[in-house]
């Protein structure tokens, strides 16, 4: 297959030529194609890589925090699409033991079966708790909460088929020390989120082999110029990766963003998504969504959302086209801050595509397009419209 | 007069030759002398302008904020210049108003009488409230808190023989924003400082004039990611100044320090004391410094430190050599920074000497080593160690 285009953005630089790919890899970017060979003609649009979300626990119908079972993940594979995003990291929350246990088994059953090209390939588990900090929970459940152990956590890993990648802990708590040096030596990326430590204990995890800071901003100490907390020492260590998510405007402000990428840069922020998926709560289930200010609630099989002032809309779950606006998605969250970068487009790659898939560990595989590596890619207009999603090659 | 120097800073970057000087301005450097001309020679130490203090309160024996008499500036126009300073703003705090009106007296005179190259020059007043919030008080004085308005300041001003060149204020309380228009048009530099303004407020006062961040991080409203506050403001408006004081490790974590100043760089951060001198203060006065966790008195024209664990000692207020190490002054406050200055010593110029000579109106005639200006300037081994002091071509 060929693709002609004038803008294919490679580490290299932007190409123009005809990307050529074979048995779903990049194998060239040619300068011209022999006579009566076909191609697509990209027209005026740009070529990127995939987009890879380290963070998410749900899209669209799927919610495979939430419900845990293949098929959610199967619709995540599927919906994560619409947005952008080509692999992904399926990420658990702060769940019952059980749930956690039945879930991790799902993914290894999923990964073993999935099939390349068949939707966004899922990369293994973002472990957002058990192990954080009550005081920190955010949206996690208080009442599944765990001390963190080695051994606990290697039940976890081994249910998954060892598909454990990201791990988010508070590491001021009990037990959280051992866990990351054992995690270091597994080559498991470790995380700080939902944590209330400080500084200094930052300072401590990063020597032991902490990263990654989650969701940076929410969810941690924050800043203090004499106890500069989670979030001081997000700004201050320039070698750890901070993710930053579509809550861009909405959970943070766009300058609170701002000062984090002047001190980060291309190379140190992580665009992810952090959305949850409404589509796999069990019959009713409520809930009140902080941000939005909404009452959601499933109703015979429906999303009944109702806002403060009494006024309900029914969103029929099962739907892709009813669900996808309850959550600004992959592409949407790149869009909100690609005039905000240096470099445009080719900064939210190195945000959203190479970043990310080296903190999931496939950059040899996956992030970028280079010979030889996966044909994940995004046809795009120059103002960010989606045209066409391509996973191993093969359009969705 | 010649000086042989190898390391002359200048903004045209490191010079070695003679630094000439005539009727106290730099000359010329020149490449070398005629025969049998006299100069000093500098062996391995560098040259560097002198430094600008726009925030101090008082330094050694003299405390102009506590005392306001001619006599306190005078001290002080001797004592800063054993740290390296040749020129400064006298700088008042939130004291009462027939006080403030003496003290500004007293400034005019001081101003006017001041015989060039005589100590350190005192380049105006650096009016440090009373138009700031109650919240953010600090160690100003809550019964001499005023409400802005332009007559209250042109009565202060007009008092100096409009000498105020700086202004420290709150720009969200009442009157402050019709205020800040007028500093603006009479060309007074305006920081803000003891302030709750939000992001929002600070935002706007930047838009009618507001330029400058007293004392960065203390007293004013924190940072969080969806109110930024003061710190925030000051961390993300890159061309405004933000002052940091001798505090870095005391009052500020090193870190915080480095934050700000990866933000905000060589060009925008301000090198000041926010000394108070321990020499102004009337027989029986005593206070809590919260941050040394000392009560000091004065008793019998002597300082009395009282320690928590009830120790005491005597010092003689009049006497350079006892309460010179009260303080960390301007010199200790530079050594303190530079090794985490991006261009070491060429960053401490620009901190240190040529902003505050921007920021006090007097960069034509001040803050660096060029020809024609106010021959100011200090000689230093490279280890910071302060040899000699100029000002105006003569030596302190």
């Amino acid at each position: 297959m060929y693709l002609k285009c004038d803008k294919i953005y490679t580490p290299n630089g932007i190409k123009k030529g005809y990307l050529e790919i074979e048995n779903g890899v990049f194998k060239n970017i040619l300068n011209k194609l022999p006579i009566g060979v076909e191609y697509i003609d990209c027209k005026e649009n740009m070529i990127i890589p995939g987009f890879i979300d380290i963070h998410i626990h749900g899209y669209g119908r799927g919610s495979f925090s939430y419900k845990g079972d293949l098929d959610s993940i199967e619709k995540m594979n599927s919906d994560v699409t619409k947005m952008g995003v080509t692999s992904y990291l399926l990420t658990s929350g702060t769940m019952p033991k059980e749930f956690l246990e039945n879930s991790y088994k799902n993914v290894k059953i999923a990964i073993s079966n999935f099939k390349k090209g068949s939707g966004a390939e899922p990369l293994g588990i973002h472990m957002e708790g058990p192990f954080i900090n009550e005081e920190y929970l955010g949206m996690q459940r208080m009442d599944c909460l765990a001390k963190p152990t080695i051994e606990l956590f290697k039940h976890y890993n081994e249910l998954s088929g060892n598909n454990i990648k990201v791990i988010t802990l508070a590491p001021e708590i009990e037990g959280a020390k051992e866990l990351i040096k054992y995690l270091k030596k597994e080559g498991i990326c470790i995380s700080a989120g939902h944590t209330s430590a400080t500084f200094e204990e930052i300072k401590e995890a990063i020597s032991l082999g902490l990263t990654n800071f989650t969701h940076t901003y929410s969810g941690m100490r924050g800043f203090h110029h004499r106890e500069l907390g989670v979030v001081g020492a997000a700004m201050y260590f320039k070698n750890t990766y901070t993710e930053v998510a579509k809550q861009t405007g909405i959970t943070i402000k766009p300058e609170a963003f701002d000062i984090l990428y002047r001190l980060k840069g291309d190379e140190n922020l992580v665009m992810m998504t952090d959305c949850l998926g409404f589509g796999g709560f069990p019959e009713g289930y409520s809930f009140y969504h902080y941000l939005r200010k909404l009452k959601i609630t499933i109703e015979n099989g429906k999303l009944k959302m109702e806002k403060e002032d009494g006024e309900i809309e029914y969103k029929n779950i099962e739907k892709f086209e009813d669900v996808k606006d309850l959550e600004m998605g992959f592409l949407e969250s790149v869009l909100n801050v690609v005039e905000r970068l240096e470099k445009k487009w080719e900064s939210v790659i190195k945000i959203a595509c190479e970043n990310p898939a080296k903190i999931a560990k496939v950059f040899d595989r996956k992030g970028s397009i280079e010979i030889g590596k996966d044909a994940d890619f995004l046809i795009l207009s120059e103002n960010g419209e989606l045209k066409k999603v391509y996973c191993c090659g093969i359009e969705q």
